[in-house]
């Protein structure tokens, strides 16, 4: 049961300026409100996206059935965010490709699309965009910003760039920065991307082709990533596909998990944007809240005043609990409030955006809490 | 300290049939040999090897000090396998780049390289093949067969293939079969090869041409399989490249762990033949030896008949101990004889290749108990 909204979006005329020394200009940035902002302005909720979704993260767009937000079963009237107490933001950040301005966009410096030209932001700059829609939406402070992985992480920034604007923070199944391994999976991805022939150096849209190849190498590498090995096995196993033998064949698809991989592959590179994908990757890479402090994440979190829960999942390998506990341990030795969840599912990273009751239970649990001192 | 060795090569002119219901007719393997084969003929090791090795196993080529074979760590005079007791041979397999038969031969029926159209093969026909190179070299028992991941998969195929030529096998680093996972990246590395344009649908050769972008995506995918979590942020970490700061590019290689992927990538895609890489990475996802049993492993060792020794290495997880302890599993349900060791190292699957005075000391001991045997 889901509700309908719209979208909408906001223009900005002052340049944003951005971590790489660049600024951006004359930009729009798409966003969706649900539930109603309380008179005392106190009720707002941010959530943050990952890499490959957007604004549109609860309610479906009228007479479009299928087209519930990618967060719908966290967020709404009675749900775990519950949208009859909370007024919740979905934003669509800057460089993506899903109505804020990226690199399809025009360059009004050249009159053409962006590209490879588009400038390269940075979690924080996310965040600083992100803070200028609230005061356009006459928003001070928020009752919460939540997220899950890289949406986490924006999270997790929101709270250091603007610790006095948040009173909550909920990270799901993120990490304080990338280690070696999600750095080179990253970089594998892109390298698929920009490989591509038809990349044509980030001016596709120049040729009127998309560098679909790379994007269905780059789609199908995170897949792996985002689910468990467990899970793997019990959807997909060694499995043929239906009523096949071994074919004996090296390139046709003979196993379940090769079909399933292949068509999300291609199912992504049919709407995905090629530079978005490098420039969200980037963001995740360069993303290291610690490193200003020598390394330490202890005193990255010195400045942060929000209460905290983070919820981590058994078997995600790209964000393991292990991390989640590093950015715990780094709260309590500031004695910041923590609530801290690792919930035992089989899912791998993906779980954050499945329905498991613990998990939809605590998340419910730790915002009832916030209603409350609403009241 | 090495030793010189020369490469060596044997025709057959019978065809070998295959699993797959083809055959391939005159052919030849590549093979070296280290040691002296004893009067009565049961001192030899048979050593097979994995994805992107060879029949140079041990030993260097003369007035080419940097050219030592792939194990030489383990085998030579007074090593692991010592080749003053042991009469020890290695082999390229059929359809692989190094001197055994492969897409790269010209097919007889075409007087074209093969390309694409070189017959599948399978981990058991090549034992197949490596059983009648034994014939040929008058070796009728061995006195142990042994490999490292797919090698070990040989290693265990020769068990149930060859039950009464085979006294002892070594099965490091490996598994029963393949998980869905392990097919899965397996299916990401053959994408990025065949959607290469330079593939030219596996008769590249005709055009002068090397699908490299393909091979390269494929080896850093490869790569990361291969070394644990822990080696890669320890040998790496989020380590920028020497004297850089954060250039905030999306092209560009910044952390070193993307300089060593793509360099790693690139050599691979100087040597390796993309035909090659397709046909081995199915033999490895056709594997399972327990298919034919109903999925039993412990039924499929029934015919087993030889000692074992299984190794595996705590932090990899392309073939985690788990895998091993299977195999360990349904060999003792036939209460064969078998020696485990699990051995806590650091490097992930790569560890199998790499000096630990543990796992040496195991294969050593292992190895000094069939020495005995040969008195």
């Amino acid at each position: 049961m889901s509700f309908d909204v719209t979208p909408q979006s906001m223009s900005f005329a002052t340049p944003l300026p951005l971590r790489s020394g660049s600024a951006i200009g004359d930009y729009a940035l798409a966003y969706e409100t649900y539930g109603t902002l309380n008179a005392d302005r106190s009720n707002a909720v941010l959530v943050c996206h990952a890499l490959n979704a957007s604004h549109h993260v609860a309610g479906q767009y009228a007479g479009q059935p299928k087209s519930q937000g990618w967060w719908d079963n966290m967020i709404g009237p009675g749900k775990s965010v519950d949208t009859d107490r909370f007024f919740v933001i979905g934003i669509n950040n800057l460089g993506s490709c899903f109505g804020s301005t990226g690199p399809m966009h025009t360059n009004p410096a050249t009159g053409r699309p962006w590209g490879a030209d588009f400038p390269v932001v940075t979690v924080e700059d996310w965040v600083d965009a992100q803070a200028r829609l609230l005061d356009a939406l006459g928003i001070d402070t928020l009752a919460a910003v939540m997220g899950g992985s890289l949406g986490g992480m924006q999270a997790l920034s929101w709270t250091l760039q603007y610790p006095e604007r948040v009173r909550h923070a909920a990270v799901i199944a993120s990490a304080p920065n990338l280690n070696a391994e999600n750095i080179a999976f990253n970089e594998v991805a892109r390298r698929a991307i920009v490989t591509d022939p038809d990349f044509h150096g980030g001016h596709f849209y120049d040729y009127g082709v998309v560098p679909k190849r790379g994007l269905t190498i780059a789609r199908m590498i995170g897949h792996i990533t985002y689910l468990s090995d467990d899970v793997m096995n019990a959807k997909f196993g060694r499995q043929l596909r239906e009523g096949m033998q071994v074919r004996y064949t090296t390139h046709d698809v003979e196993f379940q998990i090769e079909s399933y991989l292949r068509h999300q592959g291609d199912k992504f590179s049919e709407y995905f944007d090629a530079n978005t994908y490098l420039l969200i990757t980037r963001a995740l890479d360069y993303f290291d809240p610690a490193a200003a402090y020598g390394g330490s994440l202890r005193a990255a979190f010195e400045r942060a005043m929000a209460k905290f829960l983070l919820v981590s999942f058994t078997t995600d390998w790209r964000f393991s609990p292990a991390r989640s506990r590093e950015i715990v341990k780094a709260l309590l030795d500031n004695r910041r409030s923590v609530s801290y969840a690792e919930i035992d599912a089989p899912h791998g990273h993906d779980a954050f955006l499945l329905d498991d009751t613990r998990y939809l239970g605590v998340v419910r649990a730790w915002f009832d809490g916030i209603a409350k001192e609403l009241q």
